[in-house]
């Protein structure tokens, strides 16, 4: 009988096994892609793409039984070399070449020029041929941080206590209620996807006391935007027993800080790539959404339209002036009116028009909403009722909180737009891996 | 301007410190939820519900200004007292209350004997009231284990050079075509629920060489069996420059010994609470297909009707066959018959009626379906062609593959489906946090 013992030792390297002390002249095997071949007469030069960065490989002619004209960009090759140190190769060595073995051709042509620094193709180009756009080193950079960022939220969450779930997509009823819906026929009863986890995590939240979910969100809205996306990854998290929502706001720093902290240390290469700074998160500061009104009026000489809603174009300029006057890209917006937030938020006794809730703004853009949640049934039951909003639907939810709850709260982050603002993009399609929106759903 | 600078320190305790050394004799300050109450006259037990476990307190008429009987099960709490080390509480320790201050209240009794040690429920009640059921400790236990899986999953894929992805679950074609999908309106397109991110992953190991996805997947298979969900949580994996398919289930085994490591570290209390005996994963025989038929028919003396099909019944008899000749509770089986496995599949060259592929079996149930992939442009047109099947809606897919792909294989785990048979569980339902059926919609 044949038995499977566990990850095998491979006899081929990664880069950073090159660039370590005492590897100058040693031999070794390295598998990757034919990233570019700059062909010099005597002397070729075959970038190697591989998951850890690229390599650069030296062809002298009669070095390897391999004839280097047959060589095709896009090929996927294991290669056997000599390490040498070079200080203007990108990764500070190069491989003189004793021998190439072709795994694998393409068929035809790259359609795009992949190697080049800087892709500089339209952005519906690359979504369209986007598993080829992404093989551009800086195109697949941004999503490496896209990695980090929700690393940084899951183990910063394990180590404050927070459990992970994993909340049904397809549901009868969605969290915010009303439209912006897809619904789906499931086996002849009416369903819709979730376009939240939001009343799933509150259920659990009375089972964890702490529950986080990373996972994907769909919203049926017809908008049109840059920072729009029909379907995107939302980062929720909902905690117990807060004192009040500046809680939530608390963690949201806590994560952001430790975030920021993984990404400097295990993400340094693609923050180098992409020429990246990461924001200062050791404080962020907190306006009241109508003080936050007030200051952007008065410094930009903005008459205030409605009191009870924020504009676009508001947001920008509540960025712009947390940015100028206090030198933070971040700022929490709190006390949304509650015509704005759906039923399960809490409303702020002071001034029940406003809600115990905030927004979390990144260089003027919301990646963030959150804030206390009602966990008494009854009064849960008359603002639902004061909405005009029926029970149904809502049977289960609703128990929960019949049979006792604790105060809680929590948050939704969107994840591209996060890392569009990271990264410096001004669309969220510029971050998203394969984009739905009002025009696209392939591939 | 206020600022919020991170997460605070709270002056409330957790279990685990009150269970510190020297802490006999302390007052300390403790949230939770209200989980049973017993009253003996001139001493009351009140046990606390917390993320970290039980707490069992004490209450003394006059130690405290609270009327005891004025405290309801399923109430939440903040409670002062003294740390009394006490053998025989749950947790080696008790509070002597000092004070309790009621944080929230149920409207109505738990309709579930939920303190019980084994909540006798049926499941179909289990289910119905989901979030109040799991306020048992046993059942959110194996969650908790669930959560350990998924968190092995990934740190182990980290440590192996691999990136996270998230891909659309929203698409134009499904991963495995035809039937077996839900359909929706996406903007007058025609749409489907993907059930698989398959064809994203292969897209992306061109990009990335490995990747791994964990999220959400979509059958809309009428079964209705203890092992079928119509949505379940897939642990996917995909990586390049494979020598074999036997690299995938290297890697798998690899996943499964760090997992059942962590398991056995970081989630002890969960696993004694179940009573679950980790299995041991130093080695995972290898089977083919028809060996394994054969092994079985003989050995259990049954004839094989179909030698190009495993019956459940016989998964179940090779899961026993190599458990009483090897101990081992997981098997391997390799080379499936290429018309039970989806174009993409690897043929062996071989035997083209067989594929580069394997099945997992964990106690006689398939757990894992992973191979190798097809990468030559070519052979994957061909395969098409063959299957009778059109280029329609692959045609980014296709492309892909058109321009140049790394030899590559991958796998998907059923993530409840895991974590039943770890739990010792016969029907995944028992395993999935809110399931989605035939016949359930709802919570």
């Amino acid at each position: 009988m044949e038995f499977v013992t566990g990850v095998r030792k491979t006899d081929t390297s990664g880069i950073r096994e090159l660039t370590k002390e005492g590897m100058e002249g040693a031999c070794v095997r390295v598998e990757g892609a034919v990233h570019a071949i700059r062909n010099m007469g005597e002397v070729s030069f075959v970038v190697l793409r591989r998951r850890d960065g690229l390599l650069q490989c030296v062809y002298e002619k009669g070095k390897t039984d391999f004839d280097i004209r047959k060589l095709r960009e896009a090929s996927t090759v294991r290669v056997e070399g000599m390490v040498h140190r070079e200080e203007r190769a990108a990764e500070g060595v190069e491989l003189c070449l004793t021998g190439i073995t072709v795994l694998s051709e393409p068929a035809e042509a790259l359609p795009l020029p992949i190697s080049k620094w800087k892709l500089n193709t339209s952005l519906e180009a690359k979504l369209n041929m986007r598993s080829i756009s992404l093989r551009n080193v800086r195109e697949r950079a941004k999503f490496k941080l896209q990695e980090g960022i929700v690393r940084g939220f899951r183990d910063f969450l394990y180590s404050q206590g927070f459990t992970e779930i994993h909340t049904p997509k397809i549901g009868a009823k969605g969290a915010e209620g009303g439209s912006n819906l897809f619904r789906l026929d499931y086996f002849h009863h009416p369903a819709v996807l979730e376009q939240s986890p939001q009343l799933y995590k509150q259920m659990m939240v009375g089972v964890f006391d702490r529950v986080f979910e990373t996972g994907p969100v769909f919203r049926a809205e017809k908008h049109n935007t840059k920072r729009h996306l029909n379907e995107y990854t939302s980062l929720d998290l909902e905690m117990a027993y807060i004192d009040g929502f500046t809680d939530i706001m608390a963690m949201e720093t806590g994560f952001l800080q430790y975030t920021m902290e993984l990404l400097a240390k295990s993400y340094e290469r693609e923050l180098h790539m992409l020429g990246i700074t990461l924001p200062d998160v050791k404080q962020i500061p907190a306006v009241r959404f109508d003080k936050a009104k007030e200051l952007v009026s008065g410094k930009y000489s903005r008459p205030i339209k409605n009191p009870f809603d924020l504009e676009p174009e508001e947001e920008v300029l509540i960025g712009q002036y947390f940015k100028e006057e206090y030198g933070s890209d971040f700022v929490f917006v709190t006390h949304y009116p509650s015509k704005k937030r759906p039923f399960y938020a809490m409303d702020d006794p002071a001034d029940p028009r406003f809600t115990l809730s905030f927004d979390l703004l990144y260089k003027g853009m919301e990646i963030t909403t959150g804030g206390q949640r009602i966990h008494d049934y009854r009064m849960l039951l008359d603002k639902l009722a004061a909405r005009g909003m029926t029970e149904e639907g809502l049977e289960r939810y609703l128990d929960t909180f019949k049979h006792g709850m604790p105060p809680h709260g929590g948050l939704g982050i969107g994840l591209e737009r996060l890392t569009m603002r990271l990264a410096g993009e001004d669309n969220v399609r510029e971050t998203t891996l394969f984009p739905r929106d009002l025009g696209r759903l392939e591939p």
